[in-house]
């Protein structure tokens, strides 16, 4: 009865431990047979380990193990052993290792998988993949993408505080449609209409006027009515905002930093999810070249001779372009393009002096589309008055906002990363929905909503 | 000219440059006369710092200074001066210097203050606070609340990193309502009824199945029809979940090592904002004591001939007076109460095999009321689909939280606390609302509702 007082040890602890005995618990990530030899590959938070059930070492132990199928969760006291020089798994933490079976016992059964988890990658589609998210999340591949994500959000966090920076949190249910447009989704809020936000923007500017420098990680919505391998509609915003800058360049040395630095702490951070999913980091030579608009539609001409020079924007094939320029140039796919037309930026971008149709705003292009965006802000009373009603809103459903520059507000601007949009570049992947845990579109919450409507419509029969 | 090329000093820094020419930034604070001298208190995001302007010194300075008022935003260019003896501010970080103003800037003006922003104390009722948000923020007494709600925060997911917990993001926009009952805002999604998620739960618990240990600092929404002084209808609440417990007082044990490095992170780091606002930090005294409900109601009973013995619950009169028998006993106002009854409990926790009409649920009383609650789940899945229909809800609303159930689970609980709910009792603050930056409830999003339905009448006519 000695094994039941062990405490548990970790799967990566057990090569320290060779020649104890030790108590592992997890899920089967695979099993495989050879004769009468039941081999389980268990993982627990901290790695894989292999177990080796020999009907020689106990018949008990094997009578219990022939029962157990992958995702069951176990606990299994053993001893463990040095593996032969020829059987060391150089791919796996504890590949020099292996825990001989004394006792097997069975926590939590899992029903028959839908499909192999044992697979080194999971060949499936899109939604496939999205209605077993519960399970297919449990892929070491798929883990590996969100054990990135949390150091890409704690990376972003501990720059900022470095740089003085205060962590707000404000509020997701708002008054009004923060960027303008119909792509907002109302909630009905005590019988009243209410929005979600489609971004923190009105309340971390509001903020500089109390912390000067700020920053939130927030969630943010867009009812955007079509389905693209990169947008989706709730999606997580980091957001930076900060006052006293000496020129609107201060905004894009501040991004640049923040963006070098999560490159160099997930580098340094995920050597062995990067190395899983095989995947080598940019890096990022500084500066980072800042071209015009006009400057980057020219270049674009000049390199692919379509002509996209009267365009208010780049669209998705221009971004990929000028990375690609930006590539050739430095040796890395960044480059930051500015003062894009002040008509289609939102009404608090602060135009340019020198040429007031554009703004002092820029997008900083990443590997393939835009990472991060940002600018200067109007921060004169009457100029941000003047340019809400110009965009055609009413000025009484910006009071909380406005009242922030009635009473002094110093020049200031700030950028938005989104999350999932930097999670997906940096490690290549193809849609944007394998970078949410549990993504929001138009066609699902969770479920697909065709199979609710079905559901619902049977419901009423 | 060249003061121009000055760079900014913060006024935290001006203490060791007695005899040198600094360039400070900031909002004016507050402004008074000598007669002929006007002396500014100028506050940026390190401090606030003392201005001298002397029309002796300078006669031009005079004249742009004499139209400052509060909230100013100006740019001073000045010699850092000693203050004499009998003039040094001990309760001032810079209180031993100040600065003789050699050129003043106006950055952005300020209308007339609706009240006065320079008393030590806003003596406002709630409306007006709220109504002036934007304003009232900056008082230094109530930045002190947010800077030490970002201790709180940053200290909950340091403890749990350090216990090897994951941070995951996940979505607020869900299917269903997760705690079941009607105090759930709808939304349109798509044409499609989603709901604003009551608290990340149910994603949380599949996340155990992934990464073991886990945590999030989410928003939650809580369409409660009252109006009370500890209730926000969106909120911030900190998530914890992990998985193969060896007993749930596992969770009570994680529980209370995170409230108590909260504390203590918050001692050590806000000293200033405590200062400011004469708070004193209870010591808990660990272990915080664990009653039963039952027992809990003994003991009340038996202190105030109250009898809530048959109550399932306890309310807040009883949270008080159980917290103050903890601190009577202990020295430290902190106390678990446990096993509420199943029925009262959702769906999710698992009931005491020993007395099944109760459960492995907690709740950690602090102060003065609920500052955590907490939990084993059921981690069967034949359990919890029948306990889902029991408590009269659909399966198939539940499908991805399910699945995750279907493929072994082991056992798990966590806990979650509200983060305004602990940052009020922890500074002694009389409404919930002051502990959030821009609160919402049934009266307000920003601004009241019942001045925009008269806006709304109005535009009607």
């Amino acid at each position: 009865m000695s094994e039941e007082k062990l405490e548990r040890t970790l799967s990566s602890e057990t090569v320290n431990k060779v020649g104890q005995k030790v108590l592992v618990k997890g899920w089967v990530k695979t099993r495989r047979d050879h004769g009468k030899l039941i081999f389980l590959d268990l993982r627990d938070r901290s790695s894989l380990i292999q177990i080796v059930i020999n009907p020689h070492v106990s018949e008990e132990v094997y009578k219990v193990a022939v029962d157990i199928k992958p995702e069951f969760v176990v606990e299994i006291t053993g001893e463990v052993k040095q593996r032969p020089e020829k059987l060391i798994n150089k791919n796996l933490l504890t590949g020099t290792v292996e825990i001989e079976a004394h006792k097997v016992k069975i926590i939590s059964k899992a029903e028959t998988l839908p499909f192999d988890m044992g697979q080194e990658t999971l060949n499936l589609e899109l939604p496939t993949l999205l209605d077993h998210r519960s399970l297919t999340l449990r892929h070491p591949k798929i883990q590996a993408i969100f054990k990135i994500q949390q150091t890409i959000v704690s990376s972003f966090r501990d720059v900022l505080k470095e740089e003085d920076f205060t962590e707000i949190f404000v509020p997701t249910l708002v008054p009004i449609a923060t960027e303008g447009g119909a792509e907002v989704f109302p909630v009905n809020y005590y019988g009243h209409k209410a929005y979600l936000a489609q971004s923190p923007q009105l309340y971390k500017q509001i903020m500089v006027s109390i912390f000067e420098r700020v920053f939130t990680v927030a969630h943010a919505y867009r009812a955007e009515p079509s389905v693209t391998t990169r947008h989706l509609s709730e999606y997580v915003s980091m957001d930076a905002e900060f006052g006293f800058i000496s020129s609107w360049t201060d905004l894009m040395d501040m991004a640049e930093k923040v963006i070098i630095s999560i490159i160099k702490k997930v580098s340094q951070e995920n050597k062995e999810e990067l190395n899983l999913l095989g995947v080598v980091l940019p890096e990022i030579t500084k500066p980072i070249p800042r071209l015009k608009l006009k400057e980057a539609q020219k270049i674009l001409f000049e390199k692919t001779g379509i002509d996209h020079r009267s365009d208010p924007d780049l669209d998705p094939s221009d971004e990929k372009e000028i990375c690609r320029w930006a590539e050739e140039q430095t040796g890395a796919p960044f480059v930051f393009v500015t003062h894009y037309p002040t008509k289609k930026r939102p009404f608090y971008t602060m135009p340019d002096r020198q040429d007031p149709e554009y703004t002092l705003s820029f997008d900083l292009l990443g590997i393939n589309e835009e990472w991060v965006t940002g600018g200067q802000r109007i921060n004169d009373y009457d100029m941000l008055l003047d340019h809400i009603k110009k965009w055609g809103n009413s000025p009484q459903n910006f009071e909380i906002y406005l009242q922030a520059f009635r009473y002094g507000m110093p020049p200031e601007g700030g950028f938005a990363i989104g999350l999932e949009r930097i999670t997906k570049d940096i490690l290549g992947i193809a849609n944007i929905r394998e970078a949410s845990l549990f993504p929001r579109d138009m066609e699902r919450v969770d479920e697909r909503l065709s199979v609710i409507d079905k559901e619902e419509a049977k419901a009423k029969q």
